[in-house]
């Protein structure tokens, strides 16, 4: 059994860890913090646990004494928040598995571009914690970056065409569209429900910061700088990634590479399902598990490949992925503790 | 041609009767205000209305001023702020028309008891503004208060009946469902786009302030007093009112005497349409439009009756009564400027 | 380890079925069914349980076999046709869990008059299946009869008023709201996503089948006959049922008394929740699970009570009240294989 | 006054071209037809409509007649119908507008390729009718072809960048998204309530018929052949297109250019917002509107233009632009008729 706690237990994704740690056969919730909630019962502030989480809500005031009965810490909070945590923990020897940006960057400059952010953990030893791409290191890690949302589903639906320089890398735009749980559980007037029912609208179009994220990780695949568009928008529904990925194929590239080279990266990875060429995934297939579903598609007239990739931005994008980590890095099988099947309708 | 101000103009049902105003023939919108957002232009705050009504918002610091350039004047403001402006408006003799419930009871003690609210305008000449009850009174009056929207909704269905004594008055239950854009425009976490989508929830049991004013209506009907019991509902969706309206029947009333009440009351209204005995009204087929749509069922099993009506919260319930009240008290075809077809799908 | 099939496992509470079975750790799955897909895998038709449950799906024609390979039989099919299982399945041996209406009332004659079809298995042992009311029975059922949707949600709601006589037995009325699936998984114009997408309409007033099996329920708790009105109402939403109840108290009756009554009958039940007096449950707070989730409201003025319930009409409303009519007939914890958090948001 | 008749009145874009007529003052409604309802009365199909529009739905056999005893004739029928309507309302010098693609393409040999259909009536005097790139042309027609929903979002979009080559033709990508109207009236199992509520995904990957349509306006206003990407997606809502239109800047070319070409073009054009740089629409704030609102975004990293725009796809998309050219073609005020606040929330 690992002791656990999650700090920013009262964001959609902090609650989401909540709800896969109390079903994890392997895990013991010790501490959850919210600094909006100090001193309230979780279920006071999200009644659907009642009865299965009415644990108090702590301060991260107390943070030494929650990392030194803890052997895991989620950090499911805004961005900048993750550093000083992270410098702790590792003094303490307590793994950090952190779901905000704070280490994903090798470059800690990129992350102080985009975010605006100085970071104050430079030397960090990290990992990157997508584990398709980066399980062994994972395996090891003191601290654990997990992948963003978007960047998960967009980084999965064209790691096998990057790798593999099967598509020409300066022309990659992703179009991606997000449930609007992405946009977090503060009320805003954008996400008011009357101004967004039946709405649907673009943001962050070239300025979104996941982009030198997916930058980052096709570029290690590719083994050059890559760059690309990257344009969100926010969709009417409550989860759910949806990324159509666009790119001008190498001369002379045939389906059949297409198809081998998805195959040949995600055959034996239970949590990527290949819907094949010419399929078409959905966000509800996937809602409430920790799959991404990918499917491809080539037009012969403009030699493009068309790749399309889901996920439920809680789970894979976010709390079932870290949940992954959790268990990679404790050795413990991938998918324990992690709902399998997905709620449809 | 009326000049016309809105007080309150960038609240959901103050913008709504901008658009109304916009297109009515016989109206000329000379001031719109806001606390919120003076100085600004209407459609920097809502962008739908970008090159339709790009005028600037006042404070209404300046109402001796608005007052003075206008022949009427609707208050869309919070109740508790229509009554300093209803002293003024009757001094200057401008036609006020208030969409919130200051002028709404008879029985100031009622509003003091519901609202938590001193009246200070007690003895102002007002009349109720539900036109197909009450035509002649707002046709001369000075100040008109709007009925609310779910009162609307539930008086029209049970006017007949409790009007012609068919149905036991002490066994009224109205069981409510509203859009959310009844819950205005302000984000609350309630109505946060991925805390409501997908949800559905009561609120109010008990103690809802329109309950005194459908019994306020009721017990005019039927000349003695009536206390019953309304329990509201949020739906998620933008737009529209649905009322279930339970009563048991006075012992002998038939079918067909429940059918000649509902036709000897509004078999002339345009904005009133009685599907029917049986039939099944639904919220969309009056979206957009000034109608209330009324059907009712007969339980010969428990001999109650159950009659279900539908209108748009922000058109009949607010913006759309208001203008049809404008034009009964300016005489004007009760129809002008109103958007006669539903928006459907 | 019990040998499990379900007989239509196509529609939404089928599917929901198998991935409950999916995840039950004490049982297998043998056998699926569908008239419509037979041959087909089930993952063909619902591409969400790709690579979780890529069985073939088989027809009822093989029903012997199917039945001599099996411990236990689901049935989710349309009402009519669990009747002929039953007397098979009896025969071999095989307990039946009828998710239909076909082994619902004691009276025959009452299921003949509104469902309109003839019964032709009435002297079958069988017992009504919600557990919370029935538990000791169903322990040794051969024939379960797993309660409706709307009426799970409605019972347990009022039982423990009318078992202990606090109300006025003919003053109940129930309103209920369910979402869209409880339609079925047929398309059908109103259910068409354009159509009823922000609407919101009744259906089936004095006439909804769920009315007589409500009825029998209060009739047994209260040892007299019981009638009221249900009017059900769909919500544009996927899953939940809310009923909103209705009774006028007895006379002297307390706001204590209710609670005790309450937490009399429910306060070692796992899956029903008491938010309390002057609580709001909603359906997002049991989504996914199986929780009944019940508050309730007294209005001093009208000497009503108001009682709000929320289920998951999918799960403690369908598929999850089968579960665990399952573990209780397999002698397993009653929890076993369910999932206990619901989904939020 | 013009004498107008609807082919094809129960569809979605029908119904609307209904509503529009309803409210136009110089158009007189003769006839509707429905094959489906034949007899029917509009109302009993769509009871918004009740009151309304009552009318008897006719059948296309007496097409003759129809003609005879109409100046426009409004088709919105599936495509592939039109064409022998032209060529008799050729003959009788009855002014066509046709809702679907018949008559769209310079070269039918694209329309048979795309659509697989036969054109019969090839040598037709035919214009394509998006007004605002074509407004002269449609002025003196006979055959008038309105432009598709995606097209004319799309097609606005670009329009000033095409023509004025401020990118690169062979860069062209548009991810398009549309609300389920778009999807017709008839229920499937994909916008089965149900199954898309909560849902997003693609369809017509590199295969969507509204390619053929938008190469074709943009290669005339390039003046070469322009080949590019269109994949359209399903919106979890009512109506509404949203555009997201990507393409490389040819080099050197600035924004004040951009902005310059935005404004040549649509400076005068009163159903066309431009919102500017930098700027984000929504599909809510051009609802049961005849405006199509844009805004660019310039990527200087990557030197990608990003536009995006939003039309309602029942009326600028469809009803709404036949009217559009109805009333160009008639000689009246081009808004004549059409509702110019769009409906918020």
């Amino acid at each position: 059994m690992k002791k656990v706690s999650i700090l920013g237990a009262t964001g959609y994704a902090g609650v989401e860890l909540v709800k896969l740690i109390a079903n994890h056969p392997q895990a013991e919730l010790v501490h959850i913090t919210s600094e909006s909630y100090t001193g309230q019962r979780l279920s006071d502030v999200y009644p659907h646990l009642l009865s299965l989480c009415d644990k108090l809500l702590e301060s991260m005031n107390d943070l030494d004494s929650i990392l030194d009965t803890s052997d895991v810490v989620f950090v499911a909070l805004p961005h900048g928040h993750a550093m000083e945590v992270g410098k702790k923990a590792l003094e303490k020897g307590v793994t950090l598995i952190d779901l905000g940006a704070d280490y994903r960057f090798d470059d800690t400059n990129v992350y102080e571009d985009w975010y605006h952010v100085k970071h104050v953990h430079k030397n960090a030893p990290r990992v990157y914690g997508l584990a398709e791409l980066n399980r062994k290191a994972i395996k090891n890690a003191s601290i654990i970056a997990n992948a963003g949302c978007y960047t998960t589903t967009s980084i999965l639906a064209l790691a096998p065409l990057v790798k593999n320089h099967l598509i020409q890398l300066d022309s990659i735009l992703i179009d991606a569209k997000s449930g609007t749980s992405g946009a977090g559980r503060s009320p805003k007037q954008q996400t008011h429900f009357p101004d967004f029912y039946d709405n649907f609208a673009a943001y962050g179009a070239c300025t979104h910061r996941h982009t030198p994220e997916i930058e980052q990780a096709f570029s290690h695949l590719a083994g050059q700088k890559v760059m690309l568009n990257f344009t969100p928008h926010l969709v009417p529904m409550s989860r759910g990634i949806f990324s159509t990925c666009y790119a001008s194929l190498v001369e002379g590239v045939t389906k059949e590479e297409i198809t081998k080279a998805y195959e040949d990266l995600y055959g034996q990875e239970y949590f990527v399902r290949l819907l094949g060429l010419g399929a078409y995934p959905s966000v509800k297939e996937v809602r409430g598990s920790n799959f991404c579903d990918i499917a491809w598609h080539v037009d012969e007239r403009t030699h493009r490949v068309i790749v399309l990739s889901v996920t439920d931005n809680l789970m894979k994008g976010a709390a079932g992925q870290a949940i992954q980590n959790f268990n990679i890095v404790s050795g413990f099988d991938e998918k324990l503790g992690l709902p399998l099947v997905p709620m449809y309708p």
